[in-house]
Formats: structure tokens, C-alpha cells, sequence
């Protein structure tokens, strides 16, 4: 992104990283998230939520970013991701996390799943339409366990590990992207929903992550009332939990 | 609230919402709700974002409402709650949920845990400073096994009823305070903190609640790198799930 004006940031929805031609939503997320952290000056993201107004489709785009609260340690961003109207609108909370020592006492981790190893995973490979063309930019191994491409499993989880293509190293930023990167969780359900389009995301950061694989863990609980959440955990290749993420999507309505 | 110009709503901090003189965050979440909700023309909230700049104190504020796209089924709006600075920024979809018919095909619904009745829970009181003097304007029972107030338990979990007082039935916006209103999870932990800062917070509302007693869970799985998050199911007195919420809060530093 390039600094364009006061608050404003111009740039673009690369090529390929669409599903049927329209974006990813992580991945409007990450563009909004670069422009609104160098607008707070800060490298690292906090905590960012996103809302999702309308699709986004390759070709130039524009951040509108205003620092609400520029703090000590924190410094809070609104911006929205506009490219004829607002695709996306989303509030985020930036900080540099290497300033970010661990109170060694508070540590708590809730359990980290083992899966099988990356080589035992199933790679998804870009398709034309599906597989998504963004696949091409990541190394995506699906959970063997969670492969609907083959068959649903009927629980509602996508597992798997991902990295970008070419060894690029993760960033904290790159992470937004991560949080919605594998399928939804509702395609291994046999309710038969194709589509979800996604209301909100958000995605909490905890530590910078390290180069390599990143293990992710996307699971649902309540689907009802039209409406499903989706839970994710990210662990980077040293077993550090680096990031959390819950989004909301819709179920088409079939009646 | 009452608008007090294009985009600009006024209205106050009641007292006794406050713990130790700051108002409570759901409180003030619940406040930009509703004059969010006014300006997008719409009764029900989706799903809203609040991200935590300052602490808010009795008297005055304003709401700062933008609508960034009024749709069809929902309308997204930007707010800021503001007294002589910013309190809180708030990012929120609104809409209509007594028109979202429910597609019972779809519904799949994770475990509602069994507990306790409210008579047979630990009902908090008010205190000057702890508990907080907004627990007059709650009737809040707390599981008897989540009774920090006696003693940590070690598990980060805070369980129980909630209900507003005068028998005042909930509304979708009522559920932003709802999401908020149990003490920290991070209590009932041997950490030994007694004060935890939220950053953010995110309530997914599913459907109007019916009146009477709210079931809550709020419970948290990962302790680290100075930040911990915190899960809430809140399931209305027919036991619908009427609420998803998560917050990411901050560990104070104790080196």
C-alpha cells in the first residue's frame, strides 16, 4: 500500500487470490490491516475486526484509515478497504509485539492437537473455479481426516497446515490472511451448503509467528437461526499459539 | 439515546453502572448498540465490535454514528462513544431477526451444559467497590463451583443466571451487557490478577432472547504472551442459543 494523501492509502487486489472471481476475505483483510498499521505507525496487529459489505474484484483499490486513539502501547485504527463503494469496513488495534514481554507465571495453553505430519496431509491444489485459484499462493495440506473434497466428514472442522508459497516468512499481518484460508468448516457438514458468504471476522494475535508451517485449526459448534461461528487456532512451526479467529456466516437461505 | 444532530446521538452513563468508578464494558457496548441501531433504522444486532480506549465514567456522552452501507437485509455502521475523547470505537451490523426464518434443516447445536437452578446458585451482591456496584442493577447467580469470591477453583470458567432486575425482558441489544456482566474467567485462576483491561469485544447475536433467565458460559483456554481471550454462550430461558460473544483482554504486568 502507498500512502496517497492524508489518511488514504492506495493499492490493489492482486491477480489469483479470488474464489470464483471474487477475493478471499482474509485476504481484504491483510490489505486493509498493512494500510491501517502504517497509518498507527505500529508493525504489528493486536486485534482486528472486519465486516464484509460487498465482494472485492482484481483491480486498484483504496484505504481510508483514521487513528482513533493513538496510545503508549496501542494504537487504534478504523478503515475502510473502498474501491468504487466499501468492500470492507474494519476496526483494528495495533501495536509492536516485540515490545511484548510474557509474564512467564500467566501461562495457560489450552491443549494443541497433533496432526499428521504436512507430507501425510492432502495438498489442495488451485482449480479453475474449486479449488479456489487463490490455492496457488499457498501451500495448503488438509487434515486427511477433514477431506471433503472426497467426502464430507459430517464434523464440522478443517485442519491442516499452511504456508505461503516460495518459503515467504509469516508476519503477524500475514496471519489475517491465514485465519481464512482453508475451506469453511460447514463443507464437511452433509447439510449441503456450497456457499457461506462471511458477515464479520475477527482475528486476535498473540506473538509474532515463526517462518514455517503454520498448524490450524478451524472448528463450528452452532449452527442455528441462519447463522454459523467459526473458530480458529493457529500455531506457528515452534507450537507457540499465534493467533486466534472467530468469524460469522451466513447460511444461504434454502426455502 | 436521543439524536442530537446528522449522525449524532446523546445520552449518559447512568450511575451505579460502574466497577470501582469506570463504567462497565458491556454497559457501554450496549449504549453504542442502541444509538448504532437507531441510526441504521434497525431494532436487532448481528454481530458488533467494540475496541476499548479509555474508561468511561457518569455523565454525558455522545455517539458518533456513521452508516458505512444500509443493504437490504443488513445495515453496517461505525460509532464511536465519546465523552471530552473517545471511550470506545464500535463496528456493527444491524438488522431485523424477527424476519431471519430459521432453516431447520441446518440447525446443529452444540452441547448446552446442565447447572445448577438460580436458587440453587450464589446470587451476587453489590458492594461499595467489589462486588461491583453495577451487580444492583443485575440479578447475576453464579455456579457455586465458579464462586471465586470464596475461592479460586482453578478453572477458567465463570457459569451461572442472569437477569435484569424489575423482571425487564432482554432485548438483542440487552445481550451486549449480558456478555459482559460476569466477573473475569481469569478469577477463578491462581494467577493472582485482580484486574484485567479489555481491548476488545465481539457479541454475535443469533435471535431475540426470550424474557426471564439468561444461561451463560464464559470460559477461556489460553493464558499467553500477556493476553487472554474469553468465550461466551449465552442460551435464553427456552434454552435457545441467543449469543455468541469473545473478548481478548490484556494481563497487567507484574515485572
Amino acid at each position: 500500500m502507498i500512502e496517497s494523501g492524508p489518511g488514504s492509502w492506495s493499492g490493489a487486489i492482486a491477480p489469483d487470490w479470488d474464489i470464483v472471481g471474487n477475493a478471499n476475505g482474509g485476504y481484504l483483510l491483510a490489505l486493509a490491516g498493512r494500510a491501517m498499521a502504517a497509518e498507527a505507525g505500529r508493525q504489528d496487529v493486536t486485534t482486528i475486526t472486519a465486516h464484509f459489505l460487498r465482494p472485492g474484484q482484481e483491480g486498484p483499490v483504496s484505504v481510508d484509515a483514521e487513528v482513533v486513539k493513538a496510545g503508549r502501547r496501542f494504537s487504534t485504527v478504523r478503515g475502510n478497504v473502498v474501491a468504487d463503494k466499501p468492500l470492507i469496513s474494519a476496526l483494528g488495534t495495533f501495536t509492536d509485539l516485540s515490545e511484548s514481554p510474557a509474564d512467564e507465571r500467566a501461562m495457560i495453553v489450552g491443549e494443541r492437537p497433533s496432526f499428521p505430519a504436512p507430507d501425510r496431509c492432502v495438498r489442495v491444489e488451485a482449480g479453475e473455479t474449486f479449488p479456489p485459484k487463490f490455492m496457488a499462493n499457498v501451500d495448503l495440506r488438509l487434515h486427511p481426516d477433514d477431506n471433503f473434497y472426497e467426502a464430507p466428514s459430517g464434523e464440522l472442522l478443517m485442519r491442516g497446515w499452511l504456508k505461503l508459497i516460495n518459503d515467504e516468512p509469516w508476519d503477524s499481518i500475514g496471519l489475517l490472511l491465514a485465519s481464512d484460508s482453508f475451506p469453511p468448516t460447514i463443507f464437511n457438514s452433509t447439510i449441503g451448503v456450497a456457499w457461506v458468504p462471511t458477515l464479520e471476522l475477527t482475528v486476535h494475535v498473540r506473538t509474532r509467528p515463526a517462518p514455517g508451517w503454520l498448524q490450524c485449526h478451524f472448528s463450528s459448534r452452532f449452527v442455528s437461526e441462519g447463522f454459523v461461528e467459526e473458530d480458529g487456532l493457529m500455531w506457528d512451526s515452534t507450537g507457540t499459539l499465534v493467533a486466534q479467529s472467530r468469524q460469522l456466516s451466513l447460511l444461504p437461505r434454502t426455502r
